[in-house]
């Protein structure tokens, strides 16, 4: 049997103490009273409390290595509980996970978590990160020295100005480049647009440097977005992004890292609550290194002591080693201290990171943006002063086989697999205009043929059809049937005299001489497959 | 043009409390130097600060109504700053929202958001709860008095357990049974199983009493999961849900409340650190009230005052006032205090709350479990000397049209709308064994047809195929034919000598005489379209 154990500080004398370390184990678990709760689910559901002891003002040495963060709170009485609870209860699931770790806890003063040891058997189900420090090196050829990174900001600037900090900072060789959280797009097609033309900007400075830059456009957008956005960034090529746990959820950020093979960046936005206070919370380290892991997340930015915010330099080594400790067969992640970095702090972030670290400088790179190459290369210097640079060719030759990034399109032929490559796109067949019968109007309709066109043997075909808001297939008849089926968006469908609304996986099927016509009247795209005969009648007026 | 008005509460005196006040309004919403804003970026973008003023203890008149929750701090002198930020920043979205009022302040040390005005434009993108408080009496048919909620519990109990407290509940006249958030399932089965069942209690028990209480099944596993659990609920006939906004993330149950047309109920688990302290975070009504609703939550549970948590009375009332108080034309969502509840807080809280309340009580209900249903009629009678209780028929009609619930299967007939009812299940189809030829092996495969097999004039047939894991079908040949699209999970697709992977919207065309086989090595199930000629051979050996 295998056990999750948590180590609470709880500000109170001892004798309290025993009394809330007993009661966060049932709350945590069962949240029922004590007459309630059986020998059989005492045994197996209720957490136990192993340890209890004083915590000192920063020398303690609990039962969980390492040690963790502990500022002092000098006027109250501190212990240390430590509470084991049956692993089973996490299923595997980063939600339980939490609710189990600080759920309700959460939600009483004066209990802040400090530490947290998973076993085998949890940490099994969580992927994490998918690239990790040995994955971001190969994609970049850089070995033996922290990362560059820098941010394109600020929000309200006009995209010319995004493109010239993504050109001017690969020009000087620096390494990520990322969008800034902040940047508002009016929509999806400006975003699309904005990242087009930023990525685009990197990789003609790649062109000419012959290194790799990656461009890390933000993950904005609804949550019903996101997988629209991200199957963009695939068919683009752009390898990665940026994304807010915070304020998306960790667990959509863990479900979004899994499923899309792009390296995935982690902006710290809203965690704050989550470990600034002594007295509650989490410890920083597990907050932002351990979760942030378990999350998927290759790289974890979080505020740098010295800078701008009120971080010590304890805090930030916690979230670094526990980025890149051993944590079952996870890869490590990289920290990516930021927040107010100049050139001054180099010496330190030096020190306290090492080479393993993707050192994030805004503001004081961008001040010398009239030259923000050579100030990006100055400051490359002084890291190589500090490091023993090796550089490679960029590789992601290892990248797994879902990883690939689409090609340009080709011509029809007969495909035996065409792969969806996301954004309702498949590989090897592209858009054509729809034009069923010159005579009958439509709008907003195109066409893409999947198999029955290029020489299958079949006796149907099968079609990719769109519609656009507002658009419409022409009303007509024929005697041939058809077959939909819904795979985005929401369309009307007119038969007859009935109205229904086709959704994604709905089928339908339109008999003979049924008038028929396809409409979409919301603002998002609808597509549908289409099966029909290959030997078919014309459409005709109804 | 349209703002955002946020009122923080620094915890700095009058010079310093002004220098960061400017600080936050730039972080908040560029976070550059000082020399990068350029005119029209500061004034279309940076926030403005139109207010500062000291933060009294307990008695500040602040620029918004109604008065915040202000624990006072005495020996920390404390300012409330107001600042301005244009409304166009927000997009409609929930994180930038969150990201734009308390982003990366949240990472300073306290700073704390006490208020926050949204204007008509910011509210217009949210929908807000799909029934609100209205909704919800509508829905139960009762009106007057506050509603009595309790939970399944304890976590490891056996199902029968559950059913009992279910039935009971409802035959002693309860509105709301709800999951405890810890109870655990080993897989979706068995979730859905346990779901199955204590609704199938709860509505037997209302067949009795000929009135409605609502099961609320929690909305437990990993996010992916979350559509299909959701969808199964709609197949059930089950209403609504219980969902934790803070461990599946606030914006991940926005996205599903206006997804599903479901009744949600937030749990608070993991967000006390975001309200608990006074000198940090955002204040409680905010959290629990405003965002909840923001969220589309119907329902939003919070810890009483009281009870076994350390929350006073003016925090409840708070957090009650932001759910029930206008925003824009978002219904107002139902408070549901909890948390160690019992009778002799009944006067608090109809006091307290008035009659639109959901009063949650767990443990001290459960206690008489030998006898709930008549500690449940007392409670409810406890209940209606403090209230005029009126009752009408329960009513569901005015819920949307997509909020219909499917009847059972029907047998194989034309039909000419197959609305996919989630959980890959089609109105009017069920699923077959499969069999193609009795000589070919093949093991945990079923089939569906959709089209063709019913009479449809198509020269194809339509058919959905399920592998379950470690199933496979059979390895075969045949003149005619295949083509498939993937729609669930990925499938392995063994063609002559060669091996590719399936995955939803791939799309695989068999060629005649092709050998072929789709295995499922994945522990999720696999789904596939195949369509395939009406006029076809028999499958053969290879």
């Amino acid at each position: 049997m295998e056990f999750i154990d948590v180590s609470y500080r709880i500000e109170a004398e001892e004798s309290r103490a025993l009394r809330i370390a007993r009661a966060i184990a049932v709350e945590q678990t069962v949240e029922v009273p004590p007459s309630l709760i059986t020998p059989a689910i005492e045994e197996s559901i209720v957490g136990q409390l192993v340890d209890l002891r004083p915590a000192g003002a920063g020398k303690d040495t609990t039962p969980l290595q390492p040690r963790p963060v502990q500022k002092s709170s000098p006027t109250s009485p501190a212990q240390l509980a430590l509470i084991r609870y049956s692993a089973h209860l996490v299923a595997g699931e980063l939600p339980r996970l939490l609710n189990l770790v600080y759920g309700n806890t959460s939600m009483q003063d004066g209990i802040r978590v400090m530490e947290l040891r998973l076993p085998p058997s949890v940490l099994a189900a969580f992927r994490g990160p998918r690239f990790g420090v040995e994955g971001i090196r190969r994609l970049l050829g850089v070995y033996g020295r922290p990362l560059l990174a820098s941010a394109l900001k600020p929000n309200g600037a006009p995209v010319e100005h995004f493109e010239a900090i993504a050109r001017d900072f690969a020009l000087g060789g620096g390494d990520i480049i990322k969008d800034d959280q902040n940047l508002l797009d009016e929509d999806f097609s400006a975003w699309r647009e904005r990242v087009t033309r930023c990525h685009e900007a990197t990789e003609q400075a790649n062109a000419k440097t012959g290194r790799r830059c990656l461009y890390l456009p933000y993950l904005s957008g609804r949550v019903e977005e996101a997988p629209r956005r991200l199957e963009t960034l695939l068919e683009l090529g752009i390898r990665g992004y940026l994304v807010a746990p915070f304020l998306l959820g960790l667990e959509t950020a863990r479900g979004l890292a899994e499923r899309y093979p792009l390296l995935a960046a982690a902006h710290p936005s809203l965690s704050g609550p989550y470990y600034l206070s002594p007295r509650m919370g989490m410890d920083a380290g597990l907050v932002l290194g351990t979760f942030m892991r378990l999350a998927g997340m290759d790289i974890s930015i979080f505020v740098n002591a010295g800078g701008r915010f009120s971080f010590d330099r304890q805090v930030c080594a916690t979230i670094a080693q526990r980025l890149r400790e051993p944590l079952g067969r996870l890869p490590p992640s990289l920290p990516s201290p930021a927040g107010g970095m100049s050139l001054d702090n180099l010496e330190q972030m030096t020190a306290d990171y090492g080479q393993d670290a993707c050192l994030l400088i805004g503001g004081a790179l961008l001040s010398h943006s009239d030259d923000l190459s050579s100030s990006t290369r100055h400051f490359l210097d002084l890291i190589r002063d500090h490091f023993d640079e090796r550089l490679e060719d960029p590789d992601d030759s290892f990248v797994d086989a879902s990883c690939e990034w689409p090609d340009a399109r080709t011509v029809h032929r007969v495909l035996h697999h065409l792969s969806h490559r996301g954004d309702f796109h498949w590989e090897g067949r592209s858009f054509v205009d729809y034009k069923a019968n010159d005579a009958l109007p439509f709008s907003g309709v195109r066409r893409l043929e999947l198999i029955g066109h290029a020489g299958e043997r079949t006796s149907f075909e099968l079609r990719y059809f769109e519609v656009e808001p507002g658009g419409f297939s022409s009303l007509e008849k024929h005697r041939h049937t058809h077959v939909l089926i819904g795979v985005r968006g929401r369309g009307i469908l007119v038969r007859g005299d009935e109205t229904s609304e086709l959704f994604p996986l709905d089928v339908a099927y339109i008999d003979s001489l049924v008038t028929h016509q396809l409409k979409n009247a919301t603002t998002e795209t609808f597509g549908f497959f289409c099966i029909v005969d290959r030997e078919r009648d014309r459409p005709m007026q109804p």
